[in-house]
């Protein structure tokens, strides 16, 4: 549902970094349980990155090896020794549906599959690190996570923004962990990295794991995260709704504003998902609201054959109306975006007061509603996976990695890899051609022909 | 759940108007149908309106007849020809769940019911019947109205607002009306009883039924209105979503606004229902934000103990704030409310913010989502009732009636007894005093001790 | 939704028993509270049983008192000193929705509302009060029932069946109980009258306090009774599902099984719901299968003309049909029904093998998937108030009562008057009425012309 | 989520047919549309099959190509002329849900991507096509399947069991298609490749395009089916509420018989989702019931330590049980399946009463409820690019391919490499040692140590 722009991958270095090498036998390999080789994963089952056949042939032709990802899976040896290790674990950032089906999986996966029973939860994100805050460690068991999954948002809590590293790696000396989930987005990533450079240069033995979390789901190198099916489920609710608002008056107009801060995926899954929607705007697609390709007459035009519109707009979308205006940062150090919601709002009301139609402009924004509910099925099966193969690559010694998720398997992907990249909807690629198919919409830009 | 103040009805006069005598044999009176006599209601199925013993015996005592509703229900005699009666339906007003599953339950009913074959739909409100707006009728019949009641909204469409009743009834005499059904709420029920007193002036045979649609619960008489139950489920989750944004952070707030013009019957229920919220804040009940038993002061106390906290908000409360501010009206000539959401969002920051302590507030408005989603199954079952009980009075030759249930009983409420009162909770009643232990947020006024 | 044929209620004694004086001054009057005396219910607020105009003032005539129900609700001085007070609570019988919402409303009302924090948790229904069981007391307190209500079933467990009365009060005894909470149906009924007069003839001071569980709604003066919203909400995905494999194949019937050992509440109220159902059978309105009237011959007749037909049947239904077989009784002394599904399911395949027609019948029971799935969001609202009614009545020293619901209020029902019989959809009622039209079914009885 | 053993594909010959060359433009290339090249994909625009670099590197090393799947999308070029196409559309075997999105997309596509206005929709599978059965066809067009996606099974019904292939081509003959689009499972392939081939004898111009329908996700070469997604959401229901049975009894064992022929992705998903799960019993595992290691002692040892199971079996598991009994076979020529839920409810029950203990066992069955919901919101957006993809392979002429998603893209796949195989779960693969973690169940087979 959700491709890219095909890349080149030529020069990608998907090493893994280890601590050193496993050679404690997983406890996993025991009578009745994974009883033949074949259930363990070894360094040598990978996944090459780029699926082009063309690129591929050259490639070799060039004589350079294929980058491929390792596959994630239990391995049969591992480098910590199960009964004295320590285990911490972070939730960052916004809410998104599934952490807490990630908790679960990496408790009852460390306590179960191999016996670790320290495992320390980090309250309130990365502050949860700082004495300062006074935040208590919360013991974390199979017990305190059994009903967990039942409910959205995380348990552990979350903050925004940077903490110092030291003081974070001053905090792991401390509690001695062995393993640091951190399950968080970009800025995360961001701190993962840092960290996992500072214990190195300390010279511990601390694997850090990072399940990449974002519901806009403009990871790169992730071809699906967690809580982004779930987005889209209960998003369609709201377009419903706005589509019923629509309908229900003369020129009724349903302005559904969504997440995607760089990239509109979910605005364009769920549009794909519920077609009753004739605009969408995303960050990644320009588009001018005056002139004769504008989205203001397109929108008069519409309502004067079919008496209503729904529009979905991306909360990044046509930021360009904002320039030059003084931009704020949140404490994540994200810039603020303009609400481009309230600003369309606005324009429309306007334009057609000006034209003197009446209109009945609906505006929903549903975002908190979305990213704090459960996670559905498919993305807690999804979860449960990622989870354990965090464990399990920590377990086996491996750090500075993401668990992702790409061309259909689960993989190791090097920190290195992803950050500083972002993935965002091709203009030119399936899934925007397939918005263009279900909307009718055409480009909104006076530019084109 | 949802009770009122005590009353006393000892001159309520009950009574409904009829345009003549019942006279023609019900088609339902056939073999292997409505096959005994007691399947057909007569107008002396009563229901006393007020259930106080003491109030009853005394009302006797003083020689009063007691106050009571006729039951709805199908007649043995109904007073218009089934062959030759044309009937018309308008939804007015803002979008409740139910409305299309009453439209439905109406045209089976006719159709399948009593033979009724013509059968106008009335588009987008009372703008449908004045020829200037241009909105052609919707022919309603079982296929067209097959599965609408999987859809939320009304296929007929709506409007706000008063339109001339001259013209309206001019309308109904050119369609050669019968019946028409109303569904509306507070003004749509104010100008069915000019419409009827209009067609009795001119001294037609038009019956009009309707049906109040308050998605606030606040009908005077009427226990309990549809749609309101598929509200108070839709409104949970957003309750769900504010508690797991406030636990998900250090300091979390979660505000939700809910609908509640002037009373506070969905915030009251949805909190009953999803025990996590700490403040609820309704029309009926005062409340003050200053000083030592100000919502302000109890909330910096609630967050230091718990850290968390969420608030519900009816749109209607707290308008005191905005008293000298200049008031606006909408199309429907309700004053606009003052955003009291947005309002206690600023004011709560501020606070804490002079108070120099950091929090997280989420501020959640659903209301649109809430009232355009499809109706659940109890709303449903409630609403096929309705629609089908409105179809026999009409029949019957009844008119200026709402549908209504009280004491658990379908009944006929004369419009003239309903109108120009309202339905509010009872701030010493069974709900609010719930309300209080569920909550445990006290009273929020300073004059209290 | 659900009523019931008229019932006189001339000599009924709504009278509740009392353990003694309630002479403690509630701890809910305090500041900030329940501050007015306006918030506390007396014995004298009282809802009469009957509302029929016609035999009320009969009643009055004949000089006789109206029979009325106590409200529910707060009193102002109380029986049992809170500080002192040990309370039980059990669940009996069959899964419901709503059981924990009820558990945790008492433990929450007892704790917050009146300061009693010792609260035992019997496990495995009766049998938990049997030491031979060796099934452990569970503690409960607020975080104990945090989040139970997010969770179907019963956090107690259950078991069918009875045990030992004597030994039961013994071990009232012996843990020392001043309030005991049973939460069952019929056979739990009879239990908890059983033990009230054991507690009596040993001059003990234990409240017995009930709230009716049954998912079928059968239950003798009570409205509504907690998890029957929820269960018509979930059984109408089965008609749902029914209607589609139905209309899926040529000559598809989608039979589905529901509740109701002698009651077709929900069986009836789903049909309201989904109305895409064409033959509703029920315990309480016969029906044959052969003659020309009869379910067959319509049933090949409705394939005929609409070439799909849909079928709900309660489990009550058509015992007839095994008139002669050897009965069986369950755990709870219930005799055990003969599954009416299969029958049909089997006797409708065979007619029209016979007749050589070819038809695709679906046969679903969704029983256990509707019973034991969490409350919706009106049935939790439910739960909360009976939860928190039955602890003021048990704080106020009353016993042997259901806490019910009766012309839309909250009120207390003797369990004498409640034991023994049950309620019924009346075929000449409302409810079968709209049955009636809704599928237009009519009467599937040869006897009738 | 579902993963293959590794295959290697070094003699699958990917060619898709053509009826000839596609050599009219595309009515997609036209002004504010498809504006760029880049839209459109190419039959260069290629996925390799196999992602493992190992053998990527050995094929071409060994002079050989690598295999790979054209991208499914619109081609600048297309084979038939919109204006005088004719279409038609049949749906076979059992439900899933989404065949109305399909549907839809497809009409959709249709008429608005390429003004194709002649659709005809085959009713009843391929009896449809044979005028004995006397079905009619249906007009599709953009109002008919206007609200069909709010709407399980398919509007065009469906039926099982093979019809005469050269009726049904002179059925096409006769109506004059171009595209036929098929969605059905196995036998569906199987009659569409002899449609095929009896078309190519016959020297027509008509383009057999199929859609893969298993709700089992068995289609061999497609990673993902459309409904599966949906399926697992739905059934999750039924796992909680047997866990909730089980847990609500002593010794409760809740038992789920879910859908899986030959291949258990629906059972093991679902326990990865809702992990409450103890026993996973699917077609591709051996286990036994008796002996040390059987299931019936494990169940013993769980119910002794934590008094409740829950059991989930795939319908094809366990058949050897069955060896030696006479088998039967459905309208569609598959095996009727012996019922391994009510088999195993047996063998518990007999079981746990040769050795005196007591058990309560819930056998819940919900396939009917599954199969026949509508699709939720990531199906429906699968749905939609399945549908439209069908449309752009038809238009371009291409011919006896499926519509299918492998290595994250959608792409055309030659019914000849699908067919004859079948997608299982590996038994040393990722999927079921999840599984093994999730549950803990360990082999059940007794000739492992």
């Amino acid at each position: 549902m959700k491709q890219n722009k095909a890349m080149e991958f030529e020069s990608m270095d998907a090493t893994i970094p280890v601590l050193g090498a496993a050679k404690i036998l997983s406890p996993m390999r025991k009578a009745n349980r994974m009883s033949t080789d074949g259930m363990f994963v070894t360094d040598n089952d990978r996944v090459v990155i780029d699926v082009d056949p063309t690129r591929i042939a050259r490639q070799i032709a060039n004589g350079k090896p294929l980058a491929a990802f390792e596959m994630a899976g239990p391995r049969e040896r591992i480098y910590f020794d199960p009964k004295k290790l320590r285990c911490a674990m972070v939730t960052c950032g916004g809410l998104c549906p599934g952490l807490n089906d990630i908790i679960r999986a990496i408790v009852l996966e460390l306590y179960f599959g191999y016996g670790v029973s320290h495992i320390a939860g980090i309250r309130y994100g990365l502050q949860g690190f700082i004495p300062e805050y006074g935040h208590d460690i919360m013991d974390l068991n199979p017990e305190s996570v059994g009903w967990i999954h039942e409910k959205g948002g995380t348990i552990l809590g979350s903050s925004r923004g940077p903490q110092p590293i030291d003081a974070i790696v001053d905090s792991l000396e401390r509690m001695n962990i062995g393993i640091l989930f951190m399950i968080g987005g970009d800025g995360t990533l961001k701190a993962a990295i840092k960290i996992a450079d500072a214990i190195m240069e300390r010279g511990l033995k601390i694997s850090v794991v990072s399940i990449p979390k974002t519901i806009d789901n403009d990871i790169h190198l992730v071809s699906k995260s967690f809580g982004f099916d779930t987005a889209v489920d209960i998003a369609t609710l709201a377009v419903k709704a706005a589509h019923n608002e629509a309908e229900g008056y003369p020129n009724g107009i349903g302005l559904i504003k969504l997440m995607g801060r760089y990239s509109g995926f979910i605005a364009s899954t769920v549009v794909l998902s519920q077609q009753d929607v004739n605009y969408v705007l995303i960050p990644e697609v320009d588009f001018d609201l005056d002139g004769p390709n504008g989205l203001l007459v397109s929108l008069e035009k519409r309502l004067d054959t079919r008496k209503h519109a729904v529009i979905v707009v991306a909360e990044g979308a046509g930021q360009k109306f904002f320039e030059g205006e003084k931009s704020e940062r949140d404490e994540s150090g994200n810039i603020r975006l303009k609400d481009i919601g309230l600003y369309l709002k606005e324009k429309i009301v306007n334009y057609f007061k000006t034209r003197q139609i009446d209109i009945s402009l609906k505006f929903i924004d549903p975002s908190y509603i979305i990213r704090s509910l459960p996670a559905n099925a498919n993305d807690r099966a999804f979860c449960s996976v990622l989870g354990r193969d965090a464990v399990h690559a920590g377990m086996a010694g491996k750090t500075r990695l993401l668990i992702g998720h790409w061309n259909n398997h689960f993989v190791h992907i090097p920190m290195s890899a992803s950050a500083d990249e972002r993935k965002q909807v091709d203009p030119d690629g399936k899934l925007w051609r397939s918005i263009l198919e279900a909307t009718g919409q055409g480009q909104l830009k006076n530019s084109i022909i």
